[in-house]
């Protein structure tokens, strides 16, 4: 757990900063005005500031500072405001990690078992839907069991953990083969790790298979962790790592009646410049237009990223059995399967997609429950 | 119409340039090599590769260029493969802007029967669609006329233009008022330019507003283009505009069952860099941790928008009466209303959300139909 960052309060010239290793950092006025804890200034329940923020005259200075106690300091404003602030509310303030668990990247050594839940528990029990919903924050994917097997069951597991994201293949979509099928849409080819779609605005954020019948013995499906992948790929070639964070390529998908396209870069980063993912469908993409030697770069790179996505060494390789769904980040986690044998058998999936965020909304809001009970405890 | 690019063809050493200005640029041979148009590297249909894009070598070299006319050129390439390409085909992969009309970004002078379309002809009428979307894509907004009143018929207006998106506030969500409401739903205060959901993974990309009862006379509807308020703040403060281009900032939604976060800049850009829209919701928004220096003029940024989006010179304002519905881009499009009187009558307005890129699906899939018929004929 990191340190709760200390305060440090300067009467004259009035001053609040933030203890930053062996420096202070101070605190902006206009941050801390516009950080009021003041019951008059927050709507209570959405804790929505009933002013905008851009009424904050630029020109703020804080005209006093005082020490209460430990956890409380009193400011007042040049506008007029006065206010005792709760010093700890400030400091959950600086850490926004702490609601979420933060990303784990894995490689094939990860235990399958942390991400395998029985579906009718994570429906029933709201401990063990946290619990799943923590591996998928953490892992980026799940397996659940024991979904039956009837149609569109995909659209209540879907709903359980956010919003049925519809897209050109409709509200689900089909994937199956039959014996002696030849054509494309039933071909039993070996389909390499990709991410779906990503010549879409938005992108689907999460992607969701249920394995209705699998009479085959191939057709095994891969998860590889993109996340666990790019740290090797920063490592090994920062530049081409670099290139394909900041150039867009572009994306595009035809078919007889539309036609899609999307200029958006490899890897996909937040605001922070931190990578989240990647978009990687070495069938839709294609080269930006840059110089030979760094077109030999960026090409490297998305070739180098081909090649470890394809290694035993970070891929989770696994038969999905009817009644078993997996459930991932569709930027995050790449999937794929091994060819099968169509005379075999059938093999039939349903699929879908949700918007990114459902998981993390569910999640906070089974946090928000257990907080509530406890006060009343 | 832009100029169409111009090829310099070498023999010796063989190379494809490009007329750029006065000077030439070298195309690299993997890009070259990666646009194939042979038909045995191509699925005729989706015009996918049939190779994956990695798999060409990195040390790839071109080993014999030869020009066979005006429009066609043999180009041969270490790895043995032979084509005979079309230059012109190269010269549109060269030019992306073709397909989609170009944003025109707009202010109070706007002819607002630019953006006015009835709805049955847009529903029923191909071309009158098409026109619609056109300038949707230009204006980033339309006001549909004569939708019937109906419940859910916004529904069926959205799916005409895309994808509905559900969200935490359903399928589609209320806006009304009644006579002596007094609770936080029923108000009928101002709101003040503004976009929807910025704390949304992905953040609803498209809004409708569907009026179906308006008994009232003030509750004006707003709307205001943010890329020609931002061509205004980058001019007049630049850093202030590369601040909040570049700095994420926290938006939160909370309430009783759930909690939402999500770091953002408030300029949104696409990954070329060029603005396309903003996340602006001044109660929800908090300023990032900087140094005092960069708040303010982070905060003076943050005013001056809030300034120029109530400005009436940028400012379209107007009765959205009873049947009409207007259908915004969410990132790209302020709205907002002015106050009302609830005593004087009913108002009722249902809104729902799409995905961004219906409206450019359904764009190209009407110039395909287009195309298809041009050739039939």
């Amino acid at each position: 757990m990191p340190t709760r960052p200390a305060f440090i309060l300067h009467e004259q010239p009035p001053s609040v900063g933030l203890e930053d290793g062996d420096a202070t950092r101070e605190l902006s006025p206009l941050w801390l005005r516009e950080r009021t804890q003041s019951p008059d200034q927050l709507e209570p329940m959405t804790q929505q500031r009933l002013f905008d923020s851009h009424a904050i005259d630029t020109a703020l200075t804080l005209t006093e500072v005082t020490r209460i106690d430990e956890h409380h300091a009193a400011l007042a404003f040049s506008d007029g405001h006065r206010e005792t602030y709760d010093l700890r509310v400030l400091a959950d303030e600086l850490d926004d990690t702490a609601t979420f668990p933060a990303a784990e990247p894995w490689d094939a050594g990860l235990d399958p078992a942390r991400v395998r839940f029985d579906w009718t528990r994570v429906r029933d029990e709201p401990a063990n839907f946290r619990a799943a919903l923590d591996a998928y924050l953490r892992l980026g994917h799940l397996v659940l069991t024991g979904v039956p097997t009837d149609p569109e069951r995909i659209l209540e597991v879907g709903r359980h953990f956010g919003y049925v994201k519809e897209t050109n293949f409709g509200r689900y979509f089909e994937v199956y083969s039959r014996p002696s099928g030849n054509d494309l849409a039933y071909r039993s080819v070996a389909l390499g790790p990709h991410t779906d779609n990503p010549y879409r605005t938005p992108v689907p954020g999460i992607q969701l298979l249920h394995c209705l019948i699998n009479e085959t013995q191939g057709g095994l499906s891969t998860l590889v962790d993109s996340l666990k992948v790019l740290e090797r790929l920063r490592h090994e070639s920062p530049e081409g790592y670099a290139l394909l964070k900041s150039t867009p390529v572009r994306f595009r998908f035809v078919d007889a009646g539309t036609e899609l396209v999307t200029q958006r870069a490899m890897i996909q980063t937040d605001d922070d410049g931190h990578p989240t993912g990647v978009h990687y469908s070495p069938r839709l993409d294609a080269l930006p237009l840059l110089s030979d030697a760094e077109t030999r770069v960026f090409h490297a790179a998305r070739q180098r990223l081909g090649e470890l996505f394809s290694d035993p060494a970070y891929e989770r390789r696994f038969a999905l059995a009817a009644g078993e769904l997996m459930l991932f980040d569709n930027s995050r986690v790449l999937h794929g399967r091994t060819s099968y044998d169509s005379n075999e058998g059938r093999r039939h999936l349903q699929g879908c997609y949700l918007d990114s965020d459902g998981p993390r909304e569910r999640f906070a809001s089974l946090l928000k429950h257990r907080e509530s009970i406890e006060e009343v405890a």
